[in-house]
């Protein structure tokens, strides 16, 4: 059988989301994409497709998804219904990349106080994946081909999953969430062909470290992450996502393992 | 100076809160209570009050404040209000609890449904933590004499906090989440007077072990719970409640450690 996948990946107009999709359309496989963001627009979508056909030409963009993963109701709604146009049965490899995600407010928690937008964030960082793995996962264990597809759902973590930083408390926590739902999806579906992986793809030089260096206000955390903007110690997101699209592919990780960019 | 204790402790009308009231009502000390939960009542506020000073009669319950945990906008505003009315200069100890805490649905992540419900306990679970948490760290921060006062900030965690479980996914998940928190205020937090303690009360005879073999949706995780009532191996809540009390007194623990009931 030829192989041909399906990749969906959320946060896919930028940074590490596009990324993924390049690093994808670069394997030269047959490949299909579902893409979500937040505000695609017309122009937007077309610069995507002509970059990722310019790695490969037989990519294809099924679907575009404008969403605002922080209103459940939308995201159960939208979600559904992309799930319900979507034939599954002739891929031979279905990858889901639960890739968005906020940095909220960086400080430290004794200073914390947009209390409603910070909802609103974790909402968004911790419920919403929730929402889409479930229904994901509804859909593919329906198939009545489901043993011949191999899945794998990934979520972009971070080192902050499993290491607590100053200043990072609601990012920490939302991908400590994430980590861990992850690991539920992975001993409660113990198949050979579906996968969680929670993929930690290193400090990344993308619009989200711009965001960092502007909006820590913890004098030491943000002088961190200057200097690793300064001296090219940033990771490209590019190689990152190939490592990714690796591990992906080869199929060897551990059902529900948190693994990092730099690890061997 | 005398030693003279200010206990906050939320979900205390029943259950683990309750037992922590009283295990901290029977160490004999001078001990003062603020307690949270979500529907007090004149009848069982009076209840309480007498069972704490059956154990102390130097036990003081200062304010009781009913709260919805699952809305943000009032968790910040009742516990603003309540913090506003407490002069803590007087205190050696103030021992903040953060016990509450929903089950959610227990069922595999493939089956969760009702959304909007799970979005108010994840929020209960998750965010209104990091608002108490923000707010009491911001008050004591400023007293004057901060140095003087040994706090103590438990989150009342489990072993889902840290091993995923079938059927548990949105309770492993906010418990991983909370985790997190403490060990993020802990290292924003080096104080020797400001310590943060995940604390594991292990299964115990409660309320809350009902809702679990009644609600458990997941045939295996139900029989072991059922399995845990009828053979008698769930842990008495007070005992539990006990070792947390002297974990707190003696504060030795590491700050931001998640510590469980059947650690030696």
């Amino acid at each position: 059988m030829t192989e041909k996948v399906l990749a969906l990946v959320t946060g896919a107009s930028r940074g590490f989301g596009l990324s993924i999709c390049e690093e994808f359309s670069k394997t030269n496989k047959n490949i299909d994409f579902v893409l979500f963001a937040f505000s695609f627009n017309d122009e937007k979508i077309q610069k995507i497709t002509s970059d990722l056909k310019s790695f490969n030409p037989n990519v294809n963009i099924l679907h575009v998804v404008n969403i605002d993963m922080s209103v459940i109701s939308q995201v159960e709604k939208e979600f559904q219904s992309l799930l319900d146009k979507i034939n599954m049965d002739n891929y031979t490899d279905v990858v889901f990349v639960n890739n968005h995600g906020s940095l909220s407010t960086l400080d430290l928690v004794e200073n914390l106080s947009e209390f409603k937008q910070i909802e609103s964030d974790i909402t968004l960082n911790t419920t919403s994946i929730v929402v889409t793995s479930s229904l994901f996962l509804r859909k593919i264990k329906s198939l009545t081909n489901f043993k011949d597809i191999r899945f794998s759902l990934v979520n972009v973590s971070s080192l902050c999953a499993i290491k607590p930083f100053q200043s990072w408390g609601i990012y920490c926590c939302g991908k400590a969430f994430r980590d861990m739902l992850y690991q539920n999806i992975a001993v409660e579906n113990p198949f050979e062909n579906l996968k969680t992986l929670n993929y930690a793809p290193g400090p990344m030089d993308t619009d989200m470290q711009k965001e960092i260096r502007e909006k820590c206000t913890h004098g030491p955390t943000k002088q961190v992450f200057i200097d690793m903007k300064e001296g090219g110690r940033l990771v490209n997101p590019n190689t990152s996502a190939a490592k990714l699209v690796k591990l992906v592919f080869d199929y060897k990780f551990t059902s529900g393992a948190h693994l990092d960019f730099f690890d061997q």
